[in-house]
């Protein structure tokens, strides 16, 4: 099998390593050899050295490439009848990088790549001409790096029908996260600290604001449940807004603020959502910490099901992408790219039934507490508990937890508030389910 | 693809009630129907009632079998044309059962089991066989039950190199351990617990024994490393001399006791063994209580890994083996069974490295410490630290954490003492590594 990888940073060099560093015992995995043909890259110097690979294997013989040349190298790999399989580890959604892998599967070549958010937000139709012309698209890499969880539900819970899906999928919102509860850091602080030792990108919007987690939950869902989901119609919310104090109430119901990846199947609804989340600390993922990533399954048949691994890194995700290099290489057009369709409905998430913390500021004055919880109450919303009420100045802050309800019910209720009582709230509420 | 069960108990019966209810799912992910042909079951009313079977879907016809129509039923099976797959859940390591899936395997049909025992102890021959005639074995539920650690070792894996594994595989030991370590009871109540809770069979021996976990690290280790381990070459130190005072030493050390499999890959040789550890409150596998079972990969490229799940129950390994057929309908004879057999030396697991924790019962006189500590000192083994002194009556019982060293060496120091002080040992010390 005669592979070309395209980009050879983080990933991309991790791939070529592995390739190298494991040529025997992949030959025998996958009864074949896998030949690392070519890799394209516009700074051919500093990838060799940073992943001691030979200048030669590089499109132009190790030379810096313009962005011309770097094209046309890809044009020659994708026109070649000698590359059987294509690595995409450029990144991104540009038309361009869509472009290559329309232009890869078309020319009936696999393609293994790790970029959630092309196959996420533009996806559908390089899954469509990979169907037509009978190749694969390997992309375990893109869900939650080393952990197996896209094969885990192809291939390994076929006996089963998924419940519902929930995560920690973003290390780096997750390492924030961990600092802020475990240091008692301001959000800013501990962006920082992920950001200087390497947990954050100098951009970390992605990251923060719930978009790369939310491209993860995309993929699992069109796994499990057949059906593509845009990024529009996922409710997402990230934890640029996550404050001390918030960690405080988690803390006082016995939870922790984690960013949740959740898709659940109630009968024919799909309802998922990727959001800041209470979670109760008997729940296991109240428990993972830093830049790991963890998933929970919950079946029909076998019950909760987790997995924990590293979810970024340069090995641990090549690691994804050669398995799936010796799974096509094994299986070839035996292997699915995906889950059959299905004709279920993708449902608001403001129908989605939780139990949720919510968060008021307000003026401190007799009678608040009363009219809010009476203004849930009139929404047909059991309130669980009523945190203690912190007193600053003219300000105070309290917290409700809520029985089982829906969003919808919650944000009627807040709307009640604002409309009868003006100038009673000071900020708008926070709201975040409670995950037992 | 066509099949028939051997055998309607727990895990059969969980078999038949997946293939019913899941039919037309199963169809769309194996691209073939599912036909339940037949089920033979000596006592087909029980079976029929308990999981809801149409009698007629019984050999017989749902009249009770004896013995010898069984087996001219299970007969009629293996040289029907008809049937291509066969499920085992029979159990146990009998002539009578592995003679019954070498035929099957001989008559060019697949096999899939939860047959731990029989694959681990008399496998070799059944694997050999299969390779002749092309067919497949699945046995993902035979280790782990729900957890699907065979597919994620053989398929998920592949472009990465285990380094070791350790895990909680047997949940009526964890189970026991779990309620001797929370609620301070003795082994015998626990026990009893566990069986009044059908957690524990009436002869629980090969649970608590460490043998049914022999059976499932012996079969990872062949698709990890290729090699054949025996039952009578593995270390199996079971769970039935565990005494709250081991629980208590555990506590001092922040550690809990588990009945821990582990198979480690040092250059080229494997260690491996099963027996009760102090694993440290900071491992992952400290907190897995009860019934459920945790897998812990650690990989060259990946790091570590950690798969938690059911790990028996009806519904839940009976989803293991549909997924098996499944994955078998799907690839075929592309499918592996094992792994590539290997040269690696299976290592005496007396030379394996851990720290240790001892446990000594001595006559309560002065000099006593002194001398077994150095006793162990002259046998190259640093001394973490030395337990407080538990002082009853005449007699003193106090435990010594080692620095890493090789379980030969802590023999030989405890030879040591007994020769030069005859008597000052009331009992055979206790010794076990410690689990970071």
């Amino acid at each position: 099998m005669n592979i070309a990888i395209l980009g050879c940073g983080t990933v991309g060099g991790g791939v070529a390593t592995i390739i190298r560093e494991m040529n025997k015992e992949l030959a025998l995995r996958s009864n074949t050899e896998m030949v690392l043909k070519t890799i394209v890259e516009l700074n051919p110097d500093v990838a060799s050295e940073r992943f001691n690979i030979p200048p030669n294997l590089f499109a132009g013989g190790g030379k810096k490439l313009t962005v011309i040349e770097a094209a046309e190298a890809i044009d020659q790999i994708i026109t070649s009848p000698e590359i059987d399989l294509v690595v995409e580890t450029i990144g991104g959604t540009s038309d361009f990088v869509h472009d290559i892998c329309m232009r890869i599967v078309k020319a009936g070549k696999h393609l293994v790549t790790a970029n959630k958010a092309l196959l996420a937000e533009r996806g559908c139709d390089i899954f469509e001409e990979a169907e037509k012309h009978g190749v694969k698209i390997g992309f375990e890499a893109a869900v939650c790096g080393a952990i197996p969880i896209v094969k885990t539900i192809k291939e390994n819970f076929t006996g089963d029908k998924i419940l519902s899906i929930s995560g920690i999928m973003n290390g780096t919102s997750n390492y924030i996260l961990s600092r802020m509860q475990n240091e008692g850091l301001g959000f800013e602080n501990a962006l920082q600290l992920a950001q200087e030792n390497g947990y954050a990108e100098a951009d970390p919007a992605l990251d923060i604001n719930g978009g790369d987690a939310g491209h993860k939950i995309i993929l699992l869902i069109k796994l499990a449940y057949g059906i593509d989901v845009s990024m529009n119609d996922l409710a997402i919310t990230g934890i640029e807004n996550i404050k001390k104090e918030d960690i405080e109430f988690a803390n006082e119901i016995d939870a922790k603020i984690k960013l949740i990846c959740y898709a659940k199947k109630i009968n024919g609804d799909i309802f998922a959502t990727v959001r800041p989340m209470m979670v109760k600390n008997s729940n296991f993922l109240s428990g993972v910490n830093g830049a790991t990533n963890a998933v929970r399954v919950n079946t029909k048949y076998s019950g909760k099901h987790i997995l924990v691994g590293k979810g970024a890194g340069s090995s641990e995700t090549a690691m994804s992408i050669v398995s799936d290099m010796v799974f096509i290489a094994r299986y070839g057009e035996k292997m699915r790219n995906t889950a059959p369709q299905q004709s279920l409905n993708f449902a608001d998430a403001r129908q989605f039934v939780f139990p949720y913390l919510i968060t008021f500021h307000t003026a401190d004055l007799p009678g608040t507490t009363g009219f809010i919880t009476t203004a849930i109450g009139s929404r047909d919303i059991n309130i669980d508990t009523v945190s203690h009420n912190r007193h600053q100045g003219e300000k105070a802050t309290f917290s409700v937890a809520t029985m089982p309800c829906r969003l919808e019910q919650i944000e009627t209720a807040i709307e009640k508030i604002k409309t009868e009582r003006p100038g009673m709230l000071l900020s708008e509420p926070k709201v975040m389910p409670i995950l037992y």
